[in-house]
């Protein structure tokens, strides 16, 4: 296999053998490919994108490239939702406890936030002693035993992906629908799963702002997945404005405990519920969809949820008196309400603004390396479309210093924007399957 | 300079400034930016092309990154005529000492041939003793002295062209008009040139073989050599069939040598004399056409232009008496001759499967490591359009063993194509410079 002639036909737009692919993928992980020739390539792939067959071939490459969570011949489906990136959205921690109540198991590998964007471990983290370094034996039989499990990536999984992604990051070849859908689809499917519920996000504070795009991307993953043997679908939801009204990682762990106590807001547990739903019909354990969403209620008004998530703190090595006293969670000492100037409408609250007035206040990262402080950030009470009146509390900031929370009313200046009248997106739009695109 | 960020500017199709250029150029000699950058950068290049400001600045930047014949305050017009690959290509010997007798001085830095095509260099050290290693010192003493160099490329000039096109040669991102002109034209502007004069071959034997293709080609090093103070003009010229008859080193020595005893085959006598021309146009020197090739003429016709290739020889440490006495170049011991199976008409003569034969002679190389016989090689009489009745002598064999001999023949059997008809493209078809294409 010369690689020169692999790279020139990718260049020329066409396709590689799936077996090309995969002793690609193999010779770069065992160092027989070197990076030049593998970023030139990544740049043909950024061109000229790959076909179904070379994504499928990819995608199974990078995910024997390492090790899965292998479930044997355990029966009980197992089913994941992955989010691209967002901000304020905690439904992974809601949803997986009510989903897992239903009788899903919820192996759930999340990532840290990055830029303005959130992650789920570092909202895991905010809680004393929650440990997300699990190995894949111990998640095994947590996920066997209680019915979930969230932990991190760990050095076995995808080992393909963590080199090729560290090089598309240094060499402008990340921004690939195909490249992209690939390096998820690889890790989720390293979590053995029967299902996949995809969180495709749209709108301004999305990785992909635009909704033809972000439709494209959903369905590049669907088909990886099914060809893969995992039943997946996805919601295109809004990322205009945040999710919730919490931003930060404690905060955000507070407002989903919030809405396991039933008392969330509206917005969050909509999406929540909505995707909980297509978790239990992936799974196969409803097909009716009144019915999975009244089951999934169930959980949160009988308690049984919130109780899950408590033990699966415990499990964990945190402290599950936190699901009912918040002042076990680290907490900001500098607190500060954001107050209207004027009588207006909120016409946009752009979540990449909100994303970085937290990176200002310290709760979020520019670089994969920073640390975090996981006790600040905002709530944001005020929402596109909603009117109000000069002096109305609009977020209250919650910061480490006082510098800080100045920091933060400086940046919400620009982040929450007053004026005549809004035009959020619909806050779930699409639901997209192997069967096609429906309009909600 | 945030590399990545240049690259993803590049991708999406922007232009980078003269100056981001020029530091990507310097930091990437002085190894701060690793291959994996430069080849990324590259795809984005063979993808997005480059601009003309953007073209100077790279040209510019390689040629500084080393040392250039520096002609001081000489005011001679120095002159080189550079051709884009081809087969049967002996015009330099030609030209050179034709152009150098009517006072055009001519610093000629030439390469080795690759693939199908032959290299001037290879040719020069078919002549016993010839030294193609001279110094840049030497080279510019001896152009001074004489009027004309003939030498191979130095560490010295342009170590980041070399660098790039190791890495090009190994990513698949050779093929790209930008990136070929600004090679060859850092290399040619390295000579310290007045003048330039490209041949620009079109036709299945040539580089680019489509002649709208050889046409962009052509204005990019024009626009190149232009922005840098060099003028430039272009012919295009025919290469769907060798030049002349003499193909292998030895025997292209012989041919030339013919040619400046005024005896050689007239398709290379008019690409000679038409470039030549161009030479003393672009030097400034003739105004009028005629004038020109009549002077060019007499060069010949009076034995000057044959002395001058005889002294330049010598000062190189080669056999000057070659010029007259044919015998003391290298021979092959087999000759064979390749005969017409059946009356009909050359249609075709295709360079590559000609320049196949050759480099299974072992005339030629298919990696840059091969070492070659000069001995060796094809007389091909027979021209596309010639009439031809079965038992007639096409070509002569110059074969080292029996085997290869046999070999050749056996790849004459495809590469002179006998049949009813032919339809060669026009010899010189198009006259180009930085006002506009001509149609001769």
């Amino acid at each position: 296999m010369l690689i020169p002639r692999l790279i020139e036909r990718k260049r020329d737009g066409l396709a590689l053998t799936g077996d090309e692919w995969r002793m690609l993928v193999r010779a770069y992980v065992a160092g027989q490919v070197p990076d030049y020739q593998m970023s030139a390539l990544a740049m043909a792939v950024v061109w000229r994108g790959l076909e179904s067959g070379e994504l499928a071939a990819l995608t199974e490459a990078m995910l024997r490239s390492g090790a899965s969570l292998d479930f044997g011949d355990w029966t009980t489906p197992r089913v994941d939702k992955h989010s691209i990136g967002g901000v304020g959205d905690k439904t992974s921690l809601l949803l997986a406890p009510m989903a897992a109540c239903c009788g899903v198991a919820v192996p759930m590998i999340s990532g840290r936030g990055l830029g303005h964007t959130g992650g789920t471990l570092d909202k895991l983290e905010a809680i004393p002693g929650f440990n997300t370094r699990l190995s894949l034996g111990e998640a095994i039989a947590q996920v066997k035993q209680l019915g979930l499990a969230m932990l991190g990536q760990t050095p076995e999984i995808c080992p393909a992906d963590r080199k090729l992604y560290a090089l598309r990051d240094v060499t402008g070849t990340v921004e690939s629908i195909p490249l992209i859908s690939a390096s998820i689809m690889s890790k989720k499917l390293a979590e053995g799963l029967t299902g996949l519920v995809l969180d495709v996000k749209t709108g301004s504070g999305a990785f992909i702002s635009d909704p033809a795009q972000s439709q494209v991307l959903a369905k590049t993953m669907i088909g990886i997945g099914e060809a893969n043997g995992c039943r997946t679908v996805a919601l295109i939801t809004a990322m205009d404005r945040p999710l919730g009204v919490a931003c930060g990682n404690a905060l955000e762990v507070i407002e989903a405990l919030e809405g396991l106590h039933g008392r969330g807001p509206a917005d969050l547990m909509e999406v929540t519920y909505a995707l909980a739903v297509e978790m239990l019909l992936v799974a196969g354990l409803d097909t009716d969809r009144a019915a999975a969403l009244q089951r999934l209620e169930e959980t949160v008004s009988s308690g049984k949820a919130l109780q899950l998530f408590a033990r699966m703190i415990e499990a964990q090595g945190g402290d599950p008196r936190i699901v009912s006293d918040y002042s076990l969670l680290p907490k900001a000492p500098v607190t500060m309400e954001y107050r209207a100037v004027l009588d207006g409408v909120v016409s946009e609250v752009p979540p990449r603004k909100i994303g970085h007035a937290i990176i200002a206040l310290g709760g979020g990262r520019s670089k994969t390396e920073d640390s975090i402080d996981p006790a600040v950030g905002l709530v944001i009470s005020a929402k596109p479309g909603q009117r109000v009146r000069r002096g109305d509390v609009l977020a209250v900031i919650h910061a480490r210093t006082q510098a800080g929370a100045e920091r933060a009313r400086e940046a919400l200046d620009e982040a929450i924007v007053l004026g005549q009248s809004a035009r959020p997106l619909p806050l779930i739009s699409h639901r997209i399957t192997a069967g096609g695109v429906e309009t909600l």
